[in-house]
């Protein structure tokens, strides 16, 4: 089959010929119809200081948003059956751990990730665990199954880990509107919260946030976002803000736009430790900062799906590229340029 | 001025001239806008075995669903002034019971309730607490100021005790469609409910949940509620049931229509001990069952103006009748003839 | 091995010789060095209405709470290793059905029980699936570790769904002192509940009550539970109350003697449908009633290690029987007379 | 009547002859019977930048924590009488503004605090608002119930904003000892916490800690603490963190000896910003930071109350010095020299 593979540790790709990988105990093989692009493949690609340090061994194949057709399965796997429609659940957790066996595996300690710890979904096909299939049900096209992943990572941040009760009829501020932060503009808009506020210095972006459904576009390099937050609030501030940017400066905004008592979920991930005034932009206001990673298994997913089915949240506007996987070098082009939504690659052309 | 007033303790009210009242400390004088009928009233005016049992002596003025400006306030009131457009939070808690000292002053233990316990605002005045007085802010029209108080009985019913995190994305029933299951209807689709199913026996009623935004609606003397539920949820249930009729062989059959995990808010009040299978229903289902009554203070108010402000819900297929105060006998006849939704009464005419 | 089987659908059970079963995918076969008798186990000695009903085919052996030496494991088994010491979590779950999938394997839609809907542990020998054994760390004798499953029971209905915040420092009725009831005295005791009030009319269990930690005894043949709670609390009510009795009257007083707010934890199964005053006792005190069952997989499981391997419980009061396994005859009788407390047979004598 | 007063702005405070003050409308008089210092008033007494950017005006007499019998009431003061004895909730709020009108008074946005913003209780009497009377009921002695104020703070740390349900069963790390930390090891053993870790590099303090319940003290300055926390739970980490200690390196270690998926309240204040990693230690282990401030008005106060008035948490061994008003040099020297826990005064002698 054809497969996306880092071929040696530095920058690039190529599209080279490998064997059909084989399901073992538990695992599922899947026919790929589309996997889309992360940021964390293109760090990969770009083979950056990250990547190098985190990617265990080259050559490998990689690519981790992923949905297709099963199309064989291994021993031991029941419950799912060959020609079914699935999306992938990247984390694979160990499901012994303390953390598992309380029902957090998308916090397993001994977490491993599709397509970085294992053998990826840029190809024609990818082997997951069983476990990880999400069936994909009626209502979702299967041209945009493969950004349920990410998809859910702003359903989690939006929910936050105590259900996400503070988002309705409260203005929400999103910090960073790359795909996960469009995406949570639309669900939090769908879960009910009054005054969207997106924040993001990317002109097309910032546009692309108004689709989904932000009441107030702010760019950061043209005003202030704490004071525009304040000033759309009457001065109380954002009951939740989702952090989804992972720059520095904006978080310590993200706290400073909170409301007394107010939430913020921290998504993104700054490349460097951040320094905040935790005084007055926390103590005194008791405000939360929860820590966001992945998605809960399988909950977020069932809130995805019925996002995404019932056509609450349209992530049309989101998809703005759509290649054949031969074309991989212009996908990534498209990604590193900052200047698109989500890209989807389809190995079947 | 005048009001309408029990003037005995028997069936019917009089349209009577009665002095207009003083606020005390702690009070203001509102000059009555628009107040609408609730259950309640009409059970007063009929003077039913409840009504007889319950109001402390006549004569009186009864209703307590009110809005208008605020005339003159007594003393020891700062923080609101003349001019003011408020809506009236009807319970009036003591302040200093263990419920009130803890938050919880909509079940305080020395409760009293407006236009019951006190003279009410079916009147061109009305004198309430301070405190119960809610400033209604811009975007929600007069007219309809008054239905906050039932309104914000379907938010807290619809929320719960425990937040509504589990609305969004999921199934909720809603049984009996009367004015505040109206509301529910449209506040849960708000909140991001995925499959609303009104269930309710008057078909103008069916037809108003309709335009409330239920997905389904169900006759229950056409078909079993349970089946319809389970059929549309794929044998799963709802995840969440507002029981707003206080039928008895509802509440019973919201418990069976209910998911495993699921949570059912007890609003609508039965006249009889209920009857319910605990095992199956409830505990091996690990069904939560939620008392529900009045609206927290003040927080179910702050999510009433965001909801109703921002067009989140539009209460206007709610409002079948508005006529001056001196028709109130028309008023009564079309709330006891079951065809009407919300019938909203004005003093000025 | 010999094994404690029904050999015929009718009362009593025989101790005969069967093979040692073998561990399939996934399962590992257990030595069983204590099996202690549950309330279940007794109807299914006596072939009461429900066991006729509810076993799906004799001859079988019963029996479910055990804990003894993993002898061997069977295919696909990574995790466990034979000689480890482990107790049984006895709800079997599917892991694939919706309630499985979001973390509430507990409430499984096709849960099947140990020992009732499978070959069960009253026998030398047993056989569970991997994922249902509890690896049992140090500090808890190994006589007692069979009683980790009804204690966990305790855990499940103290902590609640909602985590058990409004135990400390709150006052706690517990209706009904069996051994699930003694477990949750002193439970909600080493969680910081204030007074704790134990309801029990036999008065063996209810001096273990006291050993347990109960403030207050009280004996509902001699005096209104209701009044009772209600005088130790200055006339308040319980805030939490834990229903292990499913009596229907018994239920019924709970709600009575439930603070406004409270929450009552249902887990003790009324073997008829129960009649409450949901007007006054339920939605105008907002209380919460919860359906309890089984525990949560695995959360309740770490909280019972704590409990017991740090001392903070001390269950040895409750366990008034040890017996050898062909003594069984004996430990069915004392079950039925109600004179003990937790039974604890020894198939190794 | 004699009063400690802040004479000028600069070090220390003279004893000086006042006249009693009178109650307005809404308040109390108090005649003192115990005032304790915090660890504010030595910031005041000292004069340090802090005190002098934030009093308002001199003169004034300081001192906040405290508790005495009702001597007068003023006009509109209902519910209570003279004679009573009270302890002071010391944050006053308006009662009106958004965060006081959904039950979260303790951050109002208009906040005052006793004894900084108003005189205060450093004196034979002082006046507080009626509604800031904490009734003190049987059970607590009144030479200590000026420190339920402190111990309040505890208390609301150690349950958090979201109540508390994780300290049971679970390891649990005190960052800090002095008082309030004190405090926080004697309420996180009482609601059942499994392993406290107190950690202090004050030798007389950690000793403290051990009266008070703590299972393992950590000298930081002789031990790294996140070593010792993760050791002591086997490399999970601790499922709440209570940083009482303000210092910048305390608060990043708390992130770091935080389990996945844990709880830090964040009390003590730092007295600059703070940098935190929060990529590996708080996103990626999805931890939640809670700013923590007063107490909740009055939740916290019956925790309280019940915690002491049950013998569950026993302050004997934190209150190191009582003195009479004018020996209020020593009280100061002592509270300076770091070799004291709570130092009460008694203006009465």
């Amino acid at each position: 089959m054809r497969a996306l593979r880092k071929t040696h540790d530095g920058p690039g790709a190529e599209l080279v010929d490998v064997s059909v990988p084989e399901p073992e105990e538990g695992e599922v093989l899947v026919r790929v119809h589309a996997t889309s692009i992360c940021g964390t493949d293109l760090h990969i690609f770009e083979w950056n200081e990250w990547a190098a340090a985190r990617i265990p061994r080259v050559p490998m194949t990689f690519g981790h948003e992923v949905a297709g057709f099963v199309e064989a399965v291994g021993p031991e796997v029941h419950h799912i059956r060959p020609g079914t429609f699935v999306a992938a659940e990247t984390h694979i957790a160990c499901g012994h751990c303390s953390t598992c066996r309380t029902g957090r595996a998308h916090i397993c300690e001994n977490l491993r990730i599709l397509g970085v710890d294992t053998e990826g979904a840029f190809a024609e096909y990818v082997v997951i665990p069983a476990q990880n299939a999400w069936v994909v049900g009626e209502g979702i096209d299967p041209d945009v199954a493969s950004i349920m992943e990410p998809f859910g990572n702003g359903v989690h941040a939006a929910f936050g880990t105590e259900g996400g009760e503070d988002l309705t009829t409260n203005p929400v501020a999103v910090i960073g509107c790359g795909p996960i932060g469009l995406f949570a503009v639309g669900i939090v808009r769908a879960a009910g919260a009054w005054k969207v506020v997106a924040i993001e210095p990317n002109d097309e972006r910032r546009s692309l946030a108004a689709k989904m459904g932000a009441d107030l576009l702010v760019d950061p390099a043209e005003r202030d976002p704490v004071e525009a937050v304040l000033e759309a609030t009457n001065g109380t501030g954002a009951e939740v803000v989702l952090e989804m940017s992972g720059n520095a400066q904006a978080i310590d905004q993200g706290t400073r736009m909170l409301a007394r008592g107010g939430r913020m979920s921290l998504l993104g991930l700054p490349d460097q430790p951040v320094t905040l005034d935790l005084n007055d932009q926390v103590i005194f206001k008791e405000a939360r900062l929860l820590g966001i990673t992945g998605r809960e298994m399988f909950r977020t997913w069932q809130q995805t799906t019925t996002l995404l089915s019932t056509g609450r949240v349209d992530v049309a506007p989101v998809i703005t590229h759509r290649l054949p996987l031969d074309r991989f070098e212009e996908a990534f082009e498209v990604m590193a340029s900052g200047r698109s939504g989500k890209v989807i690659l389809f190995p079947g052309g």
